[in-house]
């Protein structure tokens, strides 16, 4: 029997996984030079998957880095001189505030408790930081902050740039571009692929920004600074020898979902969400840890119980051949994580909630 | 018939990795969490075979990093406060060089032209700097410095950190750890692996320095400092989810360089790069790039000769399914650079030597 990762990432791997690989030894991507035509396809053909799943408007531009984390690292070295504003509502939200503060920005924090939402006044208060980080998607706490509520922080605070952290929800959220200047994702959660791989977009602004911060005799890195990153792409090039595997394996994968349709995607995205959330709400023995509805994930549910249920319940699913995520940090004993992602099917989140009702 | 590829990195892969692949899908090595036991007992495993394979003293430390590109740039921000010292003899040393320069530091260069190596009195120079780097073999012009010169660096510079950058030798290199502070090396070279991992090795030296800066008050990154890579060393972890794929399956093959043994490796390199510099020094049409033998690299042989000639050797190559990287930056079309690592065999050396006899 199959084994199922319903983990919140590393995930399982999408579906047509193994087969790109195949292919991808047969035809040497691990071999051609990363200067070659032929890789350069490879970048242009993920590059423009990309845009046509996630609707990437053309002021906005697609680069690669190593990861989700290295990102918030180079969004704040590239995209502010001193000042920074971090809305917290988890652990991930709370590291990339981290970061600002290692990298000796003036940071401001809002924080919320675990496993809540950010009220529609937070988000429209106006902030002095010339940057203002956010989370789509808590994968600590299984917290999703409503699009039109992040459209609130654009709304309010014209002159800041707006960073989107989407890494446990790309390419769920239809998201309206001209709200933010910058968002990113790893590869590892929605995408289905193997981990090593980030994504980072961004908008004209973030490169007048990263121009003026060089003018002014700012550090900014060296490789994989903004307009570094931003100069190689426009070859379909990386300053260094990247995860070329990596860059290959999305392109196929975001072919595939594109083949799919987004729409459909995001249909079964919340069909899947709403076949759990209803058993939970309907347990007697766990509840969704996320109280308030339209702050619920769709795709990281997070459930809350009792410590021996829950041990119980991760128990019962692997039985089944199922892995479900334990919680995070603080609350790893007490709730529990369960990733709906693109490559998970409705039979395997069927029968977890199958699991849940008969518990 | 199969298609070499002796071009000097990406290269062909190690003749293991696409069994290794396999079983890491089987395994889940891309789904299971990058917390979990399982992973650990993976980064343990690859730790465990580089050290034996490198033969790396226990004062040593290995951490991972996505490519030795970021190592240039971990290293010159967590190892010097002001100074740096570069030996540059290519682009590859000089692009080091440009890294400390990007990040601020006071620079110092010694630079030979192109296909040259250092004479021993520049090595023994005493400096200044804090941190001094080298490069052991450069990948771009097929210089390699011996290990014997690189002792009199340290030896003349005991309180300066000496930096080796083993790229495009190592594990060929039979390195005196006690002769540099620290040293890494990417995988897409001599490993045969797919690219998107750098290996980051240092001593107890470096860890002491950093710390020292960091009490300073100086800004060493945020989850690639050195502090940050070895606190999450010690329990076999990565501070971000890494190219899991990627260490594993580094961990395989250099499991399967210590079966073969490191000795049967080194004279393997040996016999197919005399095998290759006896034809070129017979050759009327082309001759070993690096006149002085001492300084000739075993793991990247570079050959000059016309243009016109270069071009017809590598398409009579590739008429073989034989593919030999061109020549570096100004050298591109002057120049041919064919790769001779641990996955090249003496056949396929020994072709190529045949044609260059023939041609």
């Amino acid at each position: 029997m199959k084994k199922s990762f319903l983990t919140p990432g590393p995930s399982e791997l999408y579906f047509t996984v193994p087969d790109h690989l195949k292919t991808a030894l047969q035809d040497h991507v691990c071999e051609i030079s990363h200067r070659s035509k032929a890789f350069q396809d490879i970048v242009q053909h993920t590059t423009e998957q990309l845009r046509k799943l996630l609707a990437i408007p053309t002021n906005f531009h697609l680069v690669f880095t190593s990861s989700a984390t290295e990102i918030w690292e180079r969004i704040v070295q590239n995209l502010s001189a001193t000042s920074t504003y971090h809305l917290v509502n988890g652990s991930f939200s709370s590291k990339f505030y981290d970061f600002a503060v290692q990298l000796g920005r003036e940071t401001t924090i809002y924080h919320v408790p675990e496993n809540q939402g950010f009220e529609r006044e937070i988000l429209a208060k106006p902030s002095a930081a010339e940057l203002i980080c956010l989370t789509h998607n808590e994968t600590s706490t299984g917290v999703m902050t409503p699009l039109t509520d992040i459209a609130l922080v654009r709304a309010t605070n014209p002159r800041s740039l707006v960073a989107l952290d989407m890494v446990s929800s790309a390419p769920y959220p239809a998201l309206d571009f001209s709200q933010i200047d910058t968002a990113f994702f790893s590869v590892q959660k929605c995408f289905g692929l193997p981990a090593g791989l980030g994504v980072w977009i961004f908008n004209d602004r973030c490169i007048e920004k990263a121009e003026q911060l060089q003018k002014n005799k700012q550090i900014l890195g060296t490789y994989h600074t903004l307009p570094s990153l931003l100069q190689n792409s426009k070859k379909y090039e990386t300053p260094e020898t990247p995860n070329m595997l990596g860059i290959y394996l999305l392109g196929k994968v975001a072919e595939d979902m594109n083949q799919r349709g987004i729409q459909t995607i995001r249909q079964e995205t919340d069909y899947k969400a709403a076949l759990l959330y209803a058993q939970l709400e309907k347990s007697k023995v766990f509840s969704p840890a996320v109280t308030e509805k339209r702050f619920r994930s769709q795709t990281v549910v997070v459930a809350a119980g009792e410590a021996e249920k829950i041990k119980q319940f991760l128990a019962l699913c692997q039985s089944h051949q199922i892995i479900v995520g334990a919680g995070y940090g603080k609350a790893k004993d007490t709730q529990m994580r369960i990733a709906n992602f693109p490559t998970h099917s409705k039979e395997v989140m069927q029968k977890v909630a199958d699991l849940l009702e008969n518990f």
